[in-house]
């Protein structure tokens, strides 16, 4: 493995000497990566994460990375937790859940055991699938650099080898390993991809893996150091509580080409999301910066951005809470930024984004809409039991001021549902019965 | 076609007022090219190059394009060549063939008629289509920033649109158009890509063609602005008759993510190919330029690098013409970079690219291996006549240097074959007839 000896120092992946944790499924790739560690004498334990999505067929993964790693006494933490729940809860897809969740889990081991580094053994195929991915998706340059051989103290020792390298590695030294049978499930997009998209590919050029790697390596390195010179022009940016300052020349003399990189560093230090940013948006803030005078923009995620004597402010703005408002069928109020519209009707209707559907005996009681309070909760359909409201708005990342203007629907004094989150069982309407139909519509605020 | 329209004026495309010359094959895209252009008024004339490989149904091609043409008095050059025959003497594809001389075809159009743009009708499509062979072949930025909205003169508007809203246009505006039956033909690398990846693709994300194009886009800028940063380190780069110099500190005091860009730069100066240049060679360059000392290194092309007093210099070498060598059957001769067997065999051995097969009847006369002479001619089999060795080489791109390195095998007087270029049609063996095999191992020079 001289190969992967190499990639690891050309880019400092495995320190000597430091503790390294190991993220092992019991897959190929990680009983791979677990032993290239221990037979190269890394100083190694192992945190192994039950998705609890598969049933027996997981335990038996868990057994078998228990055994390998009782039998060479390498330390192993294994964590469980309910993926699925959680993704019904977070809307959230099954993958994405249970990334987040193994996530969380490698960090928090890493944490106890002061693992200087969690290693995952993400391979040239993976990375491959990830590009095409982004490619279909629609990206930049950050996109198209795949997966990062390093990212903090998460490294990918194995981003160098094909999946064919591997198995050919797994066969030489005895790995033994379990196939996951879901990875034969095309309806996931990366499966697909994998199964669908990468092998024709492949019969353009037969080293497409290994070409797509090398790019995105290449590419990686050139959007850093892109990002390096756009940072270069922040010297004068300013920081206050819940706002950024930059002189709009700052902006203005920025070449073209790095203009948008300069104001995604801007909005980065404001703490914005990148979500539903686009390019329109970058362009009407440089546009912004090169006007005269007085104005002011709003963009996505609340943020405010104003032009005043030549300084660009930035801010995360608190909006007004609303008041509380009471719902009627039949008619149709204001509250924050939505025009609320409430219908009962004798069955029930489609689902969509901008609709919430509840049983017709919400009525019954007053029905208002409002902003959260801290202390209340609400138990999602999916999920096994009741979450605060707090706790559903961390985990979907909704900002303080996106939070405040969150429609809250509720019946009598009980949280019936909450726009954009779910609607809570007990209101949930059944076959037969009426239902009471709210339809939001966003308004110009 | 607002969409083309503003996509047009931010690349500005196409200049009102002066002659436009729009490449038109008679299919969907080219007919929607020439009917745009047309009714939006722009000052245009046609080019239609007859590529003879289809027969009747290329006539046909030509008739559609001649009339449409002729109904609007839109001036019409046609041209035409046989593209199967200077594939094979060139040995380029058919697809490779074509595109040189349909291209070389538009400039000499162009030039005569004093058309300030060449318009072609490429789309989204050919771009996602070009970005992912890319891909898949191996690239940097470069590659994946997909077909240039503006090369010189050459320009295409419709890189904006995709075919679906192509073939929208066409229904929408009445615009008539045949269809190639080859672009069915999988086994050509780009019809597969386009019937088998990019389909693929769009399962992944319906927008995948929209944001391939897109991404393209916003990676050539950045492309074209990392090779002006590269640029800026050239200032004290000087040139002579075949040799550039440059000071070593301008390679490495370059950021490492910009070396190879300023030594490609350099290496362009020279006029040296991109050709067998591998990261390999710019790590070895860029080592070379942060030794000390006098030394030197040998890159492809011919090219050769020395760095002392601190200063590289890149020369395309002129290595010394070796001297006619006779070849006998069973022995062995060195002669430039090649050591070469001569062999006798009774039957037809397999072809290989470092092998020369004659007839036997070749050993008759003196057979010698020599550098070629400009008043010398060989007939390609495929070809319809003699071309002289110069053409030959020309159209090949070999350099100057290359020219004096190549084998040139005679027997009697006559050239027999070239390494590298073909066989003459009198040499080639003909079944049953025994055969003279020349093994061509190149060596350490």
């Amino acid at each position: 493995m001289k190969k992967v000896l190499d990639f690891v120092q050309r880019f400092d992946l495995l320190p000597r000497y430091e503790l390294l944790l190991a993220a092992a499924s019991g897959g190929m790739d990680s009983m791979c990566l677990l032993d290239f560690l221990y037979e190269n004498g890394y100083r190694v334990c192992a945190a192994h994460y039950n998705h609890q999505l598969r049933g027996q067929e997981a335990d038996m993964d868990e057994d078998l990375v228990r055994a390998w790693c009782a039998a060479r006494r390498i330390p192993l933490c294994v964590g469980t937790g309910d993926v699925a729940a959680y993704a019904g809860e977070n809307g959230l897809t099954i993958e994405e859940a249970a990334r987040k969740l193994r996530y969380d889990f490698l960090n928090s081991v890493a944490g106890q055991t002061g693992a200087a580094r969690i290693v995952t053994a993400h391979h040239a195929n993976d990375n491959a699938e990830t590009v095409l991915f982004h490619l279909a998706r629609g990206t930049g340059m950050a996109g198209l650099a795949g997966i990062a051989p390093k990212n903090g103290r998460l490294v990918r020792p194995f981003l160098c080898l094909t999946r064919e390298e591997l198995a050919a590695y797994a066969k030489e030294h005895h790995v033994p390993y379990r196939t996951d049978a879901t990875n034969a499930d095309t309806a996931l997009t990366r499966n697909f991809i994998r199964a669908e998209v990468l092998p024709k590919l492949c019969r353009v050029n037969a080293q497409a893996v290994e070409h797509i790697g090398e790019t995105a390596l290449r590419l990686r390195q050139e959007d850093e150091y892109l990002d390096s010179l756009a940072a270069a022009y922040l010297t004068e940016l300013k920081m206050e509580a819940g706002a950024v300052t930059l002189p709009c020349a700052a902006v203005t003399q920025v070449p073209a080409v790095l203009r948008s990189r300069v104001l995604r560093l801007a909005l980065d230090a404001l703490g914005a999301g990148k979500k539903d940013f686009t390019a329109a948006h970058y362009d009407a803030l440089a546009a912004l910066c090169a006007g005269s005078g007085t104005a002011q923009l709003d963009l996505p995620g609340g943020v405010t951005a104003r032009r005043a004597d030549g300084v660009l402010t930035l801010c995360a703005h608190r909006r007004e809470t609303p008041e509380r408002v009471l719902l009627r069928a039949g008619e149709t109020v204001r509250w924050g930024g939505f025009a609320i519209t409430c219908r009962k009707c004798e069955k029930t209707v489609e689902n969509s984004e901008n609709t919430v559907i509840l049983r017709g005996a919400a009525l019954d009681a007053p029905l208002s809409v409002g902003a959260w309070d801290v202390r209340e909760s609400m138990t999602l359909p999916v999920s096994r039991g009741s979450r605060s409201l707090k706790r559903l708005f961390a985990e979907r990342g909704f900002s303080p001021d996106e939070r405040e203007q969150t429609p809250v629907i509720r019946s009598g004094g009980a949280v019936a549902a909450v726009y954009g989150i779910g609607t809570d069982a007990l209101f949930l309407p059944t076959d037969g019965e009426s239902v009471c139909v709210l339809t939001f519509e966003k308004t110009a605020e």
